[in-house]
């Protein structure tokens, strides 16, 4: 994790096709402009002969944005980078969309007002109005928005102008239990973030827990995923389980399962924050 | 864990219907004939109203089996009990069936030789010749029956004459590879073992690292579970999982994933073993 | 854990020296007063030679809690038990002290609210202002208290006048960082649960975090113990670590250790609050 | 872990103070040269202001090793680096101690002979002869000195030839149980491992599980760790622990506990070999 000590200034991330000399080719680039690597990871995909790499800035004052981006873009040109630069202590504007269950949205909440998630929350949106003294307690804007059976298009439209006007930078869907229509997965491909009530591949779809007490598994788990047109198979960010047990009747295990998700949610989310998350194909590299 | 101190003469494993009073009434026999109770181990699964029970009785020199179960057989009886009492130093027979790989079959001859898993080995049976070596330095018989695919009946039918002439107890599949035969599936129904390479329900079949691997996930798994006629459906006794991360690549996956298999195989065994596993329907009720 | 289909009405804890029958005899009690064992869990201690046993009782209207504990009471003495019966839809009343640290008010107070934790919070007492909005929010009142160095024992004094006047069965210490003084952990003797910011018994005492930092561990973790005269002595609960590595500086280590922190006290109070957890000398015996 | 298909031909392993440009100067190095970096990790300690890399490169047949190698010893003297270079193909010869306890062994042996493990094990030395038929099976030569209280000197002399005659690279104490001289520490310094039967630092010193039995712990662990001349306090390499209760006795903590015993020393005994654990001051890098 990034050290505060460290004067990170910009997060660099790169995804192209892999060649000899990338690293230095990108870190001589850096030390060019007078920057420093505070942190730097690279990962080399080999089947598909991908690379990757995520750096962490220093060098203030006299590491220069601009100056650097100018000459790099030439170096990400002839090697067809995807790339990014941003400001570390620029904050990401997060649109969380729930339903009716509190334990994700409350999680994600606690941590945000305590410092703990580097974003900027400007809504939250949901289908139920059960959760707006929470929101609003935290000095967040709640926006009900009804999704009826006959009225779902007009209801994601509604939801798409609320995201827009916000300006978010991404979407988490904190069991919001809602379908997204395609359209609004194309639009926020990568930064759509959805917590999976399950361990996936197993269980998808509806009742999970209640598969999972017939079924008798010891473990159960949840997913944290991007979400893409293919339900419930977007690149996965991170996955944990906890262990139960026969004593375990379906209620133990929602209850258990409503704290493995919250965790699993707020660690993908701050992955993906921090920029440490690549997206290739439907596979993640995630640099933590 | 039974403790060594604890003078446990028999286990007594109980399974029927539930109703008021058994708990009592199984430990009032057990009192009245003078045992002790070393260990005692009850459930109740309300959704199916059915009860399970084990008791490791001490008591020597008082209690006496024979009088003991000649009382307890009426309980049984009115009860609609299926219930087992066996000497607690008694071992199981256990017929291991492996092929190729070798890290199960290792890790259960190990913990064999050691004194760490409470059974005796007649015989490995093997479709492959390679682990032969590693068998018979253990002092265990080894038996070559090739599995070809236009001969797999004469095979099987081989396999079943050595499991029957060692006079099996429990039959673990340590990694054998082959589809069992519905027939013995039926004939060993609860006391023949097998370790699944994934984490079921997820990646049933072939290939499962090779599917984990492409699906980008970040746990993998083991699964061990009794044997049915629906293949990799039966009851699951023990799971676990290890992490993983983009770092690591297919052959890795199959590394860890051997390590996993290997410690799930063997705590499930132990737990049968010491007659710890009640199946019930599909689901099993693990006393540990 | 309880199940909420299986009329499950009193709790039934008992704790005393080991010998034949013991079980036979409670549950032979609790059947001829026409209860059902919900749940039931026991266990000897054969070092000690000492006896646990756990029971949830069902049973109703047949069963008369009155009757039950007027022929329990002979046992008892017998036996020389200690042993209490306890309503299980009857709440405790849970006073919480906190310091400035918000993490695991903030999750216990979640908990409650939610209805994941079965108590009532009379008030929460905290020698710092800042979290008082927090718990207000919650509807539960919010006593300041300051601890100044030369007034502790006034402080302490009036704490204890708090918790009193709220006729607390349990006092949690949620981060207090407070040496409470004799008298309490002797008057709350084995009802007052502290969690301690690191794997005890390692890294005794303060700023452990530093020193794991410092020491370069792989794990770090967290241990929910009653609080005893003898500091960080106290029977255990519960513990679990979270792995970390080089990459993770200090204040990730904090972070990390809140998470671990927040989970192990409310899962370690949980067992608490049902009952699962049985003092004897300076270890615990915890039925879940 | 290192991909097979990836043509890793070289391991190079760098220690050195922080300074700006170190990734781009040893990537360039390697660039120039015709490397690729097959994998590359770096780390800061921003507290020591140090820097830690490890790559592995690629690039056959252009990357010439002495060529590379002469101008990278200009780079590491203006940076006083420690550094070094090796053939990924080329192992290690790793000579094991132990005593009685077979388990750390056999898992070691088992995972040599399967491939798992990339080393040369040219010797094991006991001062019990009861490992032998087992070590000799493997085709590895038993060399059995005992270590008697009145003649310890004699006896780490006599070791200590036999390690220098089978010229190992790295000393593995598996559960060997004696305390190594200080002049053996400091000259197999970060090359001499031992498996810590606890999680350091809780328990040190004798009887662990012991200790843990009666203090009621919840999770036992184990620690591998370089060993220094400061008992029980080198470098930790790798951690892990596993869960315990109430019905586990001493026994079965001993008997759970050799099974993280071996899974860790094997862990950290892969990453010593593969080059993955950089040592500075009492802690460890390890680029897993």
């Amino acid at each position: 994790m990034q050290d505060p000590d460290a004067a990170g200034l910009y997060t660099l991330v790169i995804s192209c096709p892999d060649r000899p000399g990338l690293v230095a080719e990108v870190s001589g680039c850096v030390a060019h402009h007078g920057g420093t690597l505070a942190e730097s990871h690279n990962h080399t995909d080999h089947q598909h002969s991908w690379f990757f790499m995520r750096n962490v800035i220093g060098g203030a004052p006299e590491f220069e944005r601009q100056a650097f981006c100018d000459e790099f873009e030439r170096i990400a040109q002839t090697n067809a980078m995807e790339w990014s630069i941003t400001e570390s202590t620029q904050k990401e504007r997060v649109v969380i969309l729930a339903s009716h269950a509190s334990h994700c949205l409350a999680d994600l909440l606690y941590r945000w007002k305590s410092g703990d998630l580097p974003c900027d929350i400007p809504c939250v949106v949901s289908n139920h109005e059960n959760l707006r003294s929470m929101v609003e307690w935290h000095g967040i804007p709640f926006h009900y928005v009804p999704v009826p059976k006959t009225g779902k298009e007009e209801a994601f439209a509604n939801i798409e102008g609320i995201i827009d006007r916000h300006n978010a930078d991404t979407v988490v869907l904190a069991r919001f239990m809602q379908i997204m229509p395609p359209n609004l997965c194309t639009k926020y491909a990568s930064r759509l973030i959805n917590i999976h009530h399950s361990f996936l591949p197993s269980f998808i779809g509806a009742n999970p827990y209640q598969k999972a007490y017939e079924r008798g598994v010891k473990l159960i788990g949840a997913t944290c995923h991007y979400v893409t047109t293919d339900l419930d198979e977007g690149p996965i960010i991170e996955q944990d389980v906890v262990r139960v047990d026969h004593s375990k009747n379906k209620n133990d295990l929602v209850r258990l399962g409503r704290d493995v998700e919250s965790s699993v949610l707020s660690r993908g989310l701050r992955y993906h924050l921090e920029k440490r998350v690549l997206v290739h194909g439907n596979k993640t590299v995630v640099f933590n």
